[in-house]
C-alpha cells in the first residue's frame, strides 16, 4: 500500500528536546522547544509569480492574518493562491532525510544523528559537533516558466521575531533568543510581516516590523533558472534548564548562543550531510521491508525529539522525556529504548542508571495482599521517573507514583522498575564490558537480588519465582506495570506472567554479573530464582485455553503477547542458551512459543487489519512493545504465521493515518492513538536491524 | 443600575508585568506573567462537607480532569457539587481590594499600590517594599452547619507544580520557579492532584504527585467554627527579562527568588494592608459617583498589570506594556497615563522620556503631499514604541511603524509622537520643577520646537499652526494618529484638528520651558506657533455644521470630541489663562466649548446608551480618551448636558459586560471591545480625582 505523504514527523537535533515538526498537510507545526507536541505555527514555503499567483507547500492550517487584532479595517482575502495537496506531492522518508517534491518545489529536511561521544573522554570539538542544536533545510525552486518568480521561506511564531544580529552575510530572525533560522544566501532579503502576501506586496517590506508573526526571506528566481536556498533552523535555551536541580543544556558548554550555533552549523554543513547520508544508506541497505524501514525511521525521529542532554557542572545528565507527558527518564521507557542507546551511545545508559541509584532509588517493605498490615523486609527499587517537564521530583520519589491505589493507573511500579534497572545494567554490561561500572555497583546488584527475592516472598520456602508481594509504598494498594492503562491482564503486576518473564530475565542478568564479580554463591541463588520462575510459568500453561493466562490468579483468562517479551534480554546479553528451545529453560521457551503461536490469531491477539493486539481482553496496544515482541517472535522464537507481513503495513497505517498529527505515537486503540502521543519509545524496533 | 459581580479584573503587583486575573464566573483566569490576557487556569476555592458535597466559588470554566490523558479508564463525574453563581455572590470592588461574598465563603484579593520611590534616592528597604511581586488573598469559611467541613484553596497550571521548598511552616507550590503561592497556616495540608475532589477523597492525597495540574492546601473547618486562610501569590522571573538589551526585573535586586518574595510579603502583610486601606479610603472619600469610582478602580488594576519595572545594571528602566499588544512604552499611551504616573511616581515619566531621547528618537525630513519627492528639513521626533513582548526594537525604530503606508494602521506617527514627548516633558516639569532635567534636555527642547515648526511648514511664511507636512519615514505615505484604527476623522494626522490641538498645547509647553531656560526668543517663537494654531482652528469652525470638522481638507464633515482634548495639558501645567474662556486664547476656547456642546448629542457623538462616541463618522470609541475628554468638558470647559450621568453608567457596562473576560479594555464599537483589550491606558480617569 502506498502511504500518504501527509503526516507529521519530528525533525530534531540530538539532545536538545526540540523539534521542527512538519509533514502533515493543512496543519500547524514548526519549531518548538521542550514541547510535548507539534508547535502551533505555519511554515510558508513557495513562490509568487510575476503575475501575482502564490504557490505554497501545505505546511500551515490556514493563512492567518494577525493584522485584524490591531485594526477594524477589512482584510483583503487571499484570492490568487495555489496550495499543493496530497495528489501533487511525493515524499521520500529516509532515516535522516525527509524530502518533499511538489511541482517546481523541492524541500528537504535533514536531521543528522550519530553516536554521541562520551563526555568523559571525547574532545571538545567532537562534543560540539554532536550537541549543535540545529536542523538543516534545503529548498530548490525550478522556474521552468517564462515569467520571473519570487521565492520565499517563512516561519511563524506566536512570540515575536527580531532580526538576527549575526555574522556578516547572515540573514535570519530569532525569537526571544530561543529559536530562529538563518541563511547566508546572498540574494535573499529578510522580511517580517503579518502574511507572506503582504510582505511580498512591496508596499512596505522591511525586517523591522516586529508585530508580524511571520519572518523569512524572499529571493528572485528569474524565468528559466533554478535556485536553491539553504536554511539552518536552531533552538537554544540558556541558563538553568531544570528546576529543583540546576542543570544546563550540554550545548551551552560549546555555544554561547544561537548566533554561534548558526555559524557552526553552516560551517560544518558538509560533515553533517555526510552523517545523514551514512544513516540513510545504512537503513536502506538493511534487508527489512519498506514498512519496517519506515517504522524505524519514524521511531528514530520521535526518539530524538524527546532527548535532552544536560550538564550539572562537569557532570553530564542524560534525560529522555516521555513524549507528550514530559516525564523525565521514565525507567520503564529506558529499558525499551536501551537497545537504541546501546547501539549509538552506551554511556547514556550508564548515566541514567547511576542517576537512578544516587537520587531515585529507595528501600521499601513488602506485604501480601492477604494481610496488608503485616510488613516484611522488601529491598531496593527505583522510581518510575525523575520528574516532569524539567521539574525534578523530590529525591526518592517519581512525579507519577501515588500511594493508596490498588492496581490502577498512577500506582507504584516497584517490582517492574527493579527489573528494569537490572535488565538495563545487564544489557549495558554485556555490550560494554565496563568493569568499573560493575565493581562500583556491586552492592547495588546484591541489593537488587535480595529485593527481587523478597518481592517473590520473604520466606524462601514459599517462593515460586513470581512477584507475590506488594510494596509498602502502595500503602495497602497494589502495584501496576508499565501497561498502566490496560486492564489487569497487563496492568496488574502481581502474578503477572509478563512481569514474571522480566523477573526471570533479571535473575539471569544478575547471575551473569554476580559471576563476573566472583560472587558465585549469590549468582547461584539468582540462577535458582530463574529456575523457580520458569518452572512456575511453564506449569501455568493452560492447555484448554491453549495459552498461559496473563495473571495467575482469580481465574484470569486473558491472552497476552508480552508473556514472551523478556526473552529479548538474555538474547541481547548473549545468553543464547537460556532462550534456546532446547537449552536449560527449553520447556519454558517452548511453552512460550506454543503460547504465541496459538494467540497470534484474528480475534485473539490480531486486529482485523493484521495489527498486533497485546492483550486479548483489552483494545489498547503499545507500538513500542509490538515492535519488541515482533523481534522476540521472529528472531528468537522463529515464529512465522500466515499474513505476518500485514502486521507491519497495519502498524504503518496506525502511525501515518491514526497519529498523523502527533508524529510517532505509542498507545493505540484499534489503530487510533489514545495516549502516549509524540513518543520516544518506539525505537525498540532498532532491534530489527540485527535480524 | 446594579452591576454584575461577574467580570475579570487584573490583580497585580506594581511593575512585575503580571496579574492574578479573576472575577468572571465560569471562566479561566489565575496568575500569569508577561501575558497580554487572562491566564488559562482554574482557581478552586470552597469546601467539602463531611457528607461529601463540594461547594465552589465559580472561578473556573469547568472542572477539568487531566487524568484522562494518561488512562483510558472512565472518569468519575462530579455529581455532588454546588458552584455558586451571580445570584449568590456579592462583590465589593474598591481601589485596592476586591471582595467576593458567597454563602459561607468570603474571599478577598488585595493589591496594595502606592508611590514607587525613585531608585536614585530611595533606600533599599523602600525599594524592596515597592517591588515585591506579590498579591494577597484571604479566604474565610464560616461553618454554621452541624457537620464538619474541609476547606480548600487550589490553583491550576499547565506547566506543572513542585512543592515549595520554603521557610519552616510555609506550605505552597511553585511552577518552574516562576510563580506560586504560599500559606503559613499551621492547620492546612498541601496537595497536588488532577482535581480537588480526587485530592480530598483521601485515597492518595499527597504533595509529590507532580502530574496533577491543581495544587493547593486543604484544612478542617469543624462544625460551628470560622476559619481564615491567608495566602500570598507571587511571580518571579530571574535573569534576563528582555531581548536585544539585557535587563532584569527590579525585584531581582532585592529578592533572590520566590521564597524570599513569599517570606517578605508575609512578614510585611500589615504594612501592605495599610497601604491598600489608605487607597480604598481615598477613592471612597472622593466626591465622584459610584460609576466613576468603579471606572477609576478598574482602570488602575489594568494599568498595574501592564507595568514592568526593570534595571539595566544600576539604571532603572520603566516600561508600560500595551495591554494585549505588549508593545513597550508606546508613547501615545505614555502621554495619557502621564497624569496617573505624575500623581504617584513622576520619576517613571522622566525615565521613559530620557530613554526615548537616547534610544528611540530620530531626525527625519518632511514633504508635502502635493509633491512627495521633494524633501525639506524636518527635525527630531520619537518612535511609536520601544519594542514588543520584551524584545527591544532596533535603536531609532519602533516595532509598529512601517513605511509606505498612506494614513493606514501601522504608518508613522511622527508628528503626534513629537507632541507627546513635549507634552509629557511639559507636564513633568510643571509637576516636579526638575531643573536638572530641564537643563540637560535644553537642546532637545530647541530641536522639538524646530521640528514642530517644520512639520507645519519649513517656509515660515506658509505656516498656519497645523501639521501640513509628512515625515520622510513614511516614504511618500501619510502619517496617522494614535487613533490608528479609526477613519480619517481621527486617524489621519495631517490637518487634523485633534492633532492640531496637541500642537497648540505643545507650543505652550515649549514656551513655558524655554522661558524657564531663559531662551526668551525661542519661547516667543513657540508662543507665535500657538497663536497661529489657535487662529487657524478658531476660523475653521463651520457654523453651518455647528462644529469644527475633524480634518481641514477634502471637505471632511466629521465631528470629533477630541478636538478639545489637548486643553488638558496647559490646564495641568498650570497655564489656566491659556484655557480660560476669556484669556488670550478665549475665542479658540469658546469655539471648542461651542463645538462640544453641539456634538454631545444622540446620533452625533453620543450612543443610544449615553456613552460617548469619539467621532460622529466611526463606530470606534476609546475609553481612555473618553475619560480624558470628559474631564476636559466638565472641569475645564464647564460643560453640562442633559443625561450626562448616563454616560458613566454606559461606560461601566461596556467594561463589565462588553469586556467581561478581558478586564479593562480601551477600544469599543457600540459597547463591544474590538481591540486594545486588557489595556493600561484608561487611567486617564485619575484626573477625575482632581475635580
Amino acid at each position: 500500500m502506498k502511504i500518504t505523504p501527509s503526516f507529521h514527523a519530528q525533525h530534531s537535533p540530538m539532545g536538545a528536546h526540540s523539534s521542527f515538526t512538519l509533514g502533515m498537510f493543512g496543519a500547524v507545526g514548526g519549531f518548538a522547544l521542550e514541547k510535548g507536541g507539534p508547535a502551533e505555527n505555519g511554515t510558508f514555503i513557495g513562490y509568487k509569480t510575476a503575475s501575482g499567483k502564490l504557490h505554497y507547500l501545505p505546511f500551515f492550517a490556514e493563512i492567518t492574518n494577525d493584522m485584524e487584532r490591531y485594526t477594524l479595517d477589512d482584510m483583503k482575502n487571499q484570492t490568487n493562491t495555489v496550495i499543493y495537496g496530497e495528489s501533487d506531492i511525493e515524499r521520500d522518508y529516509q532515516w535522516a532525510t525527509d524530502s518533499f517534491k511538489a511541482p517546481n518545489i523541492d524541500f528537504k529536511i535533514t536531521t543528522p544523528f550519530f553516536a554521541i561521544p562520551d563526555p568523559a573522554t571525547a574532545s571538545l570539538e567532537e562534543l560540539k559537533f554532536a550537541s549543535c542544536p540545529a536542523v538543516f533545510l534545503s529548498l530548490t525552486l525550478t522556474n521552468d516558466s517564462d515569467e520571473d518568480w519570487e521565492g520565499f521561506f517563512g516561519l511563524q511564531t506566536q512570540k515575536y521575531w527580531s532580526a538576527l544580529n549575526g555574522a556578516p552575510g547572515q540573514k535570519g530572525f530569532t525569537s526571544r533568543n530561543e529559536l530562529g533560522f538563518v541563511t547566508s544566501d546572498s540574494e535573499s532579503q529578510p522580511f517580517c510581516d503579518f502574511t507572506v502576501e503582504r510582505a511580498l506586496s512591496g508596499e512596505h517590506t522591511q525586517k523591522n516590523f516586529l508585530l508580524g508573526s511571520i519572518a523569512g526571506v524572499h529571493f528572485a528566481v528569474p524565468a528559466g533558472t533554478t535556485k536553491t536556498l539553504e536554511v539552518v533552523v536552531g533552538g537554544y535555551i540558556s541558563g538553568n534548564a531544570t528546576f529543583n536541580r540546576p542543570t544546563r543544556y550540554a550545548y551551552t558548554n560549546y555555544f554561547s548562543g544561537l548566533q554561534e550555533v548558526f555559524s557552526f552549523a553552516q560551517e560544518n554543513l558538509g560533515r553533517y550531510m555526510e552523517e545523514a547520508a551514512t544513516r540513510d544508506a545504512e537503513l536502506a541497505a538493511s534487508p527489512l521491508s519498506e514498512d519496517q524501514k519506515f517504522l524505524i525511521a519514524h521511531a528514530t525521529r520521535s526518539y530524538y525529539g524527546s532527548t535532552e542532554w544536560l550538564t550539572d557542572g562537569d557532570r553530564p545528565i542524560w534525560v529522555v522525556n516521555e513524549g507528550e507527558y514530559l516525564m523525565m527518564n521514565t525507567l520503564d521507557l529506558t529499558v525499551d529504548m536501551l537497545f537504541f542507546e546501546l547501539r549509538f551511545n552506551p554511556w547514556t545508559v550508564r548515566n541514567v542508571l547511576e542517576f537512578f541509584v544516587e537520587n531515585y532509588s529507595y528501600i521499601d517493605e513488602v506485604f501480601s495482599p492477604d494481610d496488608t498490615a503485616k510488613l516484611y523486609p522488601g529491598g531496593i527499587s527505583f522510581t518510575h521517573d525523575m520528574g516532569v517537564a524539567n521539574t525534578f521530583s523530590p529525591v526518592g520519589y517519581s512525579s507519577y507514583e501515588s500511594s493508596g491505589l490498588d492496581r490502577k493507573c498512577f500506582s507504584y511500579m516497584t517490582c517492574e522498575q527493579l527489573t528494569n534497572w537490572v535488565l538495563c545494567a545487564g544489557a549495558y554490561m554485556a555490550k560494554t564490558g565496563d568493569s568499573e561500572f560493575l565493581k562500583k555497583h556491586q552492592p547495588v546488584f546484591i541489593q537488587c537480588l535480595e529485593s527481587l527475592l523478597n518481592r517473590d516472598n520473604p520466606d524462601p520456602e514459599k517462593r515460586n519465582g513470581l512477584m507475590n508481594m506488594e510494596s509498602s509504598r502502595t500503602k495497602g494498594g497494589g502495584e501496576i506495570t508499565t501497561y498502566d492503562s490496560l486492564d489487569h491482564s497487563l496492568g496488574q503486576a502481581r502474578n503477572n506472567v509478563y512481569l514474571a518473564g522480566k523477573c526471570w530475565a533479571s535473575y539471569l542478568a544478575l547471575e551473569q554479573m554476580l559471576n563476573q564479580l566472583d560472587e558465585s554463591g549469590l549468582a547461584a541463588e539468582a540462577h535458582q530464582g530463574a529456575v523457580r520462575c520458569a518452572d512456575s510459568l511453564e506449569k501455568a500453561f493452560d492447555s484448554t485455553l491453549g495459552f498461559i493466562p496473563a495473571v495467575l490468579e482469580f481465574g484470569n483468562e486473558s491472552a497476552i503477547i508480552p508473556a514472551a517479551e523478556a526473552l529479548v534480554y538474555p538474547w541481547e546479553m548473549g545468553l543464547k542458551d537460556a532462550v534456546s528451545l532446547d537449552g536449560e529453560f527449553g520447556s519454558y521457551i517452548r511453552m512460550l512459543k506454543r503460547h504465541l503461536e496459538n494467540i497470534l490469531k484474528p480475534g485473539v491477539c490480531l486486529y482485523d487489519d493484521g495489527g498486533w493486539k497485546l492483550s486479548s481482553s483489552a483494545d489498547n496496544s503499545w507500538m513500542s512493545k509490538i515492535c519488541l515482541n515482533q523481534y522476540v517472535a521472529r528472531e528468537i522464537l522463529g515464529i512465522q504465521y500466515d499474513g505476518e507481513e500485514r502486521a507491519d503495513a497495519a502498524h504503518v497505517q496506525w502511525e501515518v493515518e491514526g497519529s498523523k498529527f502527533y508524529a510517532c505515537s505509542d498507545q493505540f486503540a484499534s489503530g487510533i492513538p489514545k495516549g502516549s502521543l509524540y513518543y520516544p519509545r518506539i525505537v525498540t524496533n532498532i532491534l530489527w536491524m540485527n535480524e
